[in-house]
């Protein structure tokens, strides 16, 4: 997507820390961060919200588990514990609209 | 699981309100709740957290996500906005070790 900031920074267009990144997901440093550890893990596919996903993407939003548990594992967020995150639409605060899921860690996460 | 409290659950061995069932998936409502809305949607397969993924878990949670669309939908939370977490150890407060995704909607959400 052409005016995507998550399209851009996949496409190097805009810098980010770069966490991860293959084929078919892309993960940098969330740039507010509310925790230690916060990471935003995405499908280079233009995915809205998890609104807008279909039977096609199951796959595709398996795979992005098994890599946000690799970055986890990676990141030592798996001793402690990590919470995985969507955020969809006005009341949870999605304020890109490209699908990205949250990796927070590296402290005790409020819960409410 | 014998000694799993949702495995129980969803063999109605124990009482919860139920919200969604299929075959692979089962709902129901949180009895902490911190939302208007909060369901916990669980798959029927014993898997202890995101850590224990593996390759083969690929599909159902990619499917998990579809049912968890699904159930926001029917809930109304598309229209204001929800947001789905998964809680894995300690850090996050997971308290359950059976897999189980928050569905959480009807108010402003915090983020922390």
């Amino acid at each position: 997507m052409k005016d995507c900031l998550f399209c851009k920074i996949i496409k190097k267009e805009l810098p980010s820390k770069i966490v991860y990144e293959d084929d078919n997901f892309f993960a940098f440093n969330d740039i507010n961060p509310v925790a230690p550890i916060h990471i935003l893990i995405i499908p280079k596919k233009h995915i809205p919200s998890v609104n807008s996903l279909t039977a096609s993407d199951k796959e595709l939003i398996g795979e992005l588990f098994l890599v946000a548990q690799k970055i986890a594992r990676a990141e030592k967020a798996t001793e402690t514990g990590y919470r995985l995150t969507f955020n969809v639409g006005e009341n949870a605060g999605q304020t890109v609209e490209h699908l990205h899921l949250h990796l927070l860690g590296g402290k005790k996460l409020l819960w409410s």
